[in-house]
């Protein structure tokens, strides 16, 4: 997602998901709902219908759903009333390893009948599972974790689908949120701590589940509620079911989907984005005040913290840094000169509005360290007086294993350093990170984070993960000491 | 340009040109060039350049600059260290007329070798000529006014290329800021007026020509200068000279690319185009103030005129209104359904922020009006309580003719309405625009307008056309009446 | 397959497959060897192939060989000594239904290591096996019957990729010629009666095998024997190891390959194919003498046939029918005046020779019937005073069900009506085929069919099915009433 | 074409034109006409129609016209009942210089209206015809000799688009049979030694023009004649008008048409050119007999030459040599290993055919000699006892300056070695080319060549070029001395 300029250097959502039944070519919808979650993948995305006449129909391709899902040529091939979708992450530097395969929903066929399956998340004991079911004979097509649970249901001595799939998803550990269809049902689960979102809406006489709300604004559906921790919702045209397949858990729901996954235009918790992040702005500037002549947002992610952190701090708010609108994903197959010009390609700085001043450039996150180093030097380059860095959360000092794409630990900055050791690597006047309870203030915890009892999964800050991550594990990852 | 959620609701540059001398691999400066400049023309962009061992090569493509310049492929097909290039506008409904072969740069063998040139403005009297020159046996390639250059150049009794150009832009009437370029030379000309921008820059050993200077920051290249109205500058590998081939007049710069045309990070008489819009924001604000609780941009052209009628005003700014990153230029070959989606699939608005409060939406210009609607009905769905819109410009009542793509005066809404029909016509608490002085005042004219001998090209506000459109007069535009 | 004007009036093969081992950058040889192949399936083809390094690598294309698979830039990423490929036909009318997914090889990965596997036949019990797998949980990713073979594998007991191969093949009924690949063995194997032909060659220090043996020549391969019905061969770099998993049966070869079906530079049975057709034609100037004044073939498959008629009738021979070399597969996506223009657009009339002549027009076999009666208009438009068709095998009236697409009995012009009646509805002076006996003699059968034991599967002919088509008895095919 | 093997050995026609008035949906019988001339021109091909509403449209297009020309979609944009096209040859390596501006029509909007026109042929002026146009003005749009013409015309002082085009192609030296058309005119001319064809037909209401008339027999038009040397006709719906604008010449009709381009169902100077093929190969049959026991041809440009000799001789006729059906026009982009398979992936031996026997080959012509070379090798591997080359046109020992891609003069065999250099070069039995007056006796001049007046242009043979080739002689070219 171009939210930032390096694309290596930020975290990034690895899925969204979308569904909707009860209304006619669902699948256009679909392809409006996938759209507007596109920041949470842009590598590829796939629909899958469902009408009688013609069965079960996909399509699955590179790119953005806007340049592929909104071809009528394409679009009939998907009729029917009843649709899922998925959008996915390139991950990093594995672009060319990615096949066309691996683009979900994936779909397998039962003797009770066909079932497509679109994922959000991660499941953290997906190899043991492939090898135990590929023992037992079942064939795979893909390589992704995802393809275990149609596996799992294609083995499973249950009678229908929904059984099937509570049945299934018993034997998965990790992150899940889960949008699948059968020829009459759709179905949507989250996993027992809801680490990733899933919302539920009406849109006419139908239904919708989505990863995001802003999903819904752009189809004229109405926000309904969250699916909850632990629930499965089976709905058919007749209306919404629930259930409680999992053992009940204390909720841990991903704390960075506020600060950075989600659009600043949807509702999580019960509250917009955008309002959240202002607060961490807030919270920032009560907490790492300094003396400045501008607050500059490092475009477009930091915009609403730095919002905040001006109106609270009363410093003013200008935008120091211009971002081209045209970079899209990026350039593809770039001449070794074009592969140098690096951040310019996306950011230019206003050179006549930092001239001189005392510049406060407020981020998301610092993962790497690598574009802040860059964006110093542009903003020093055009005659800052002193650059003090304000990061709208707290240091990013572990991986995520359920359903983000971070770097190895070794390559997290704040793994390996200190905050005044970032300082100096950076070469900035100050850098100040808000606190761990600063942020749970701003996500409405107003006692800060409680540590016997998490509210949110905050793994990537704390290390404290509350699902043990199995297969990296037996790859040599190694936990946080008890301490 | 998808600044503005409505392509067809806001007026449109219809180009960028950019030329570089005496670097290696000069192509691969004009694509990055261009690629800074892709909001003055999305449609189609060319390159040509020149080597001895390969001469003239050219490339012209359908679509985004970093979608073909940026191959590797096709930039090896463009060596040498001169080269110039051009982005064009896609004019509203017309997408399916234009062919690859009204794509600039246009090419001309003489005898005394070749000469491409691209051209940003538009040329008044270009029926006439044209119908001349296709008298006298020239045949013409293109639909476009900017041929005619080439076919005068090639009539001309002159015996240089730079003496055949001064010879053929004296029988050119309108707005002209030309890049060309010959196997050794690279020559920019600015009509008399300077009606559209041009600019040198100086990039290592070699020097630059650009219609904004946000160019050349991507390339690392210093601003040195405007290029004056009525210049001609002819650079080599030595330097530049500089000719005055028209009858000196005064000049009249287009006061509408400080509004909107030009990016917020360019350079434009001496000022930052975004400290010139927070300017005109600052105007509104004490022209027209009114009591609210919100300050929020239409996004993004009317954010730095909102920061500034916010920071003026003391009333919180916010982003009531989000966009879309992934809009590109617009869905290709959309379902019906998709096309009826209109402005949602652009913009989404932030209704928490929304809700309740009494809003001030900050709008660069209203052209039909249509959007306005639009944006306005979103905001009371949200629940604002008062909508009051302030608009950036004086309301756009005339056409324009200097290589500005607007519709007809007819279906402009400032032709037909007052300021107060069209608040009732948009249906909001208030409407008020920028004064024609006070926008004046903001590009830094202390007093305002001087009516006897106006600063600047005002035509779209005020119907005073400073080059009679010939052309548009023979098809039956009537001039404003004498008052 | 464009030897014959209209692709829905013949029969048409519907695999060719290919495979080597030992040879550096095997894809290569094996897209030549497809490119050989092409006539047995110009819809699709894929190619796997493995290397230590990068395991397994397959790329799958709609299309000819020659336009896929001989751009560096994919055949670089299928690097290895050992590779495997396919081309399959497109069945006719079907073609949007097809989908990359059915395109082989296939792969399956099991405990023991990955498997790739191209089939050239028809699995009669394709059906009831699929049932019973997905029964038993297998999740099938193609509507292809070949892809059972995989999913036996992976359920197989044995232990070694070869044993679950031979495990698998004992469940399978009906046609199969599999050529198979794993991380170091080439496979390949042929069903008891053998009805599909598969070929052993040796090239350089490394071994081949192929559907026939006309790819060999391409990559200067020797043509080492047949593999025999029944046989199974497990070639690694050492050498050829033989095995015999099924119980011997009489063979029986598809007579049909000789007619039509494969090259006419491929030897079968160790004759050339193309002397084979040249005797189907002497064997029919002594069954069906007539006084005329031209031996004309359709072309291209009546040629040889048509060769052998004149040469043992002593009429001349002379191309009375031109074909247009440019028809490619046909036309794409067509107007509707092109569609019928049908014949005119591959064949054309040689006028000059036709016209005031006795033609007696060669062609290899009369399916449908349509293009037989376009082509005699023609031949009468052109003025030929009579029109004698020669077919160089016995009237088709009866579907295929191991491999070759056929259309439903109803269809066959000849399980309608008599010789007699067919003569009278192609509107010709005389029609004649050559009998089954003489088509026998001509494979060599000295004493003709055998009815007790014959040597070839000739169900199209004779309607006696050497595998009961287990799958379209359930849909309600019925055999040929014992007499 | 892909007639022959190799395709930088032999001789090219460089073009083939088209045209059609009177008929509805004009251009769709332009496709079909140019498909069926496809032959003359297989690297690009261009349409140009008019209709009053739409004005003159046009599509030019690289590869074949199947691939293109038959989309609904893209012969919508080309409606109206008058249409022209071309079809254009790749020169032997120069394939990436070409570029689509190379490709006609040409089209030139006078005063008077639009003008598009076609050309076959070669203008041997054109380079001081450019220099002279460009001197006074004229803009050339492409490196064609073609484009002349238009800009002549542009200048001419006459009043009408024929006029116009007769004052310029009184200009033209060389070749040329043109196809041109104006809003309301089909036009036709040949030069008037009339070197290339240019044929005549009556299609419905409506008229036709075609280099052959095997493009006549695919729309369902009747040929009427063949347009004279030195004509132009003029048609329009009421009817056809003939002028004759040239001084009268002797014609000399292009001998190798008969020899190599046209098509063998095609008419030329009232005989098929089959026949014509067939009596070549009859005299050779005379004038070169040997025993041997095989008449094989090089397919398939050698056949119906090979079926006259093996007629004439009693020996018999065989396929000894089998064309791969899927080549295309050649592999693209291919991998090393695939350039060095050379004739092995166009041709295979019918071993078993050829083993042991005495083979006469007979093919159409011998340039360079590097294919005959490699055919000779193939037949020997293949077990051939003996190997005579019988060759159906006399020694190409001149270069063609009228339309034809000829290698220079110093790679053709023919002109720098005897004939029993050739023999013993080529490694053959024997080697035998047809006289020049057998030639002759076998397009109808019982009397062979008349030295003092020949009856065609055979200056690839003898040196005799009917028409100064001026430009070639400016760049050092030496005609044959006079003896």
């Amino acid at each position: 997602m171009p939210r930032h300029p390096f694309d290596d250097d930020t975290l990034h959502e690895e899925c969204g998901v979308f569904g909707v039944v009860g209304v006619t070519d669902a699948a256009n919808f679909v392809a409006l709902g996938l759209h507007a979650l596109q920041h949470r993948g842009q590598e590829a995305g796939g629909i899958v219908s469902y009408q009688e006449d013609s069965g079960f129909t996909s399509a699955r391709r590179f790119g953005y759903v806007r340049d592929n899902f909104t071809k009528a040529s394409l679009m009939e091939t998907l009729p029917g009333a009843l649709s899922i979708g998925h959008v996915r992450y390139s991950t990093a530097g594995s672009k060319g390893a990615t096949q066309i395969r691996d683009v979900q929903p994936f779909f397998g066929e039962f003797s009770v009948g066909g079932t497509a399956i679109a994922h959000n998340g991660n499941i953290t004991n997906a190899d043991a599972l492939r090898r135990e079911l590929i023992d037992r004979g079942s064939i795979f097509q893909s390589s992704s974790d995802s393809e275990c649970i149609i596996h799992l249901m294609a083995r499973s001595l249950q009678r229908t689908i929904p059984e099937k799939m509570k049945d299934a998803l018993r034997r998965v550990e990790g992150a899940f949120s889960v949008v699948a269809m059968t020829r009459t049902k759709l179905i949507g689960v989250r996993d027992p701590l809801g680490v990733r979102p899933l919302m539920l809406g009406k849109v006419a006489d139908g239904w919708a589940l989505s990863s995001e709300t802003c999903a819904f604004d752009i189809i004229g559906a109405e926000f309904v509620r969250e699916v909850a921790p632990g629930e499965m919702v089976v709905i058919t045209e007749d209306g919404v079911e629930s259930f409680r397949p999992f053992e009940a858990q204390q909720p841990r729901f991903c704390i960075f989907e506020h600060v950075y996954f989600s659009r600043p235009d949807s509702i999580l918790g019960g509250r917009s984005v955008y309002e959240t992040r202002h607060a961490i702005g807030v919270e920032l500037a009560r907490e790492a005040p300094v003396e400045a002549d501008l607050v500059c947002p490092v475009p477009d992610s930091g915009t609403p913290a730095a919002i905040g952190y001006a109106a609270e701090s009363g410093i003013p708010y200008g935008m120091g840094i211009i971002r081209n609108q045209y970079m899209g994903r990026t350039f593809i197959e770039p001449t070794e000169q074009i592969r140098n010009m690096g951040v310019r390609l996306k950011l230019n700085v206003n050179r006549a509005l930092i001239e001189g001043k005392r510049v406060i450039l407020v981020d998301d996150s610092v993962v790497r360290g690598t574009t802040s180093r860059k964006i110093k030097e542009m903003i020093l380059d055009a005659g800052a007086r002193e650059v003090h860095f304000r990061i709208a959360s707290p240091p990013t000092a572990w991986p995520c294993f359920y359903g983000v794409d971070t770097p190895e630990r070794s390559k997290l900055l704040a793994a390996t350093m200190s905050e005044e050791e970032m300082r100096d690597h950076l070469g900035v006047d100050s850098l100040r990170f808000v606190s761990l309870d600063g942020l749970y203030r701003a996500v409405g915890e107003a006692k800060g984070r409680d540590a016997s009892c998490p509210a949110y999964c905050d793994a990537c800050f704390s290390g404290d993960y509350p699902v043990e991550p199995a297969d990296m594990i037996e790859k040599g990852f190694e936990l946080k000491a008890a301490e």
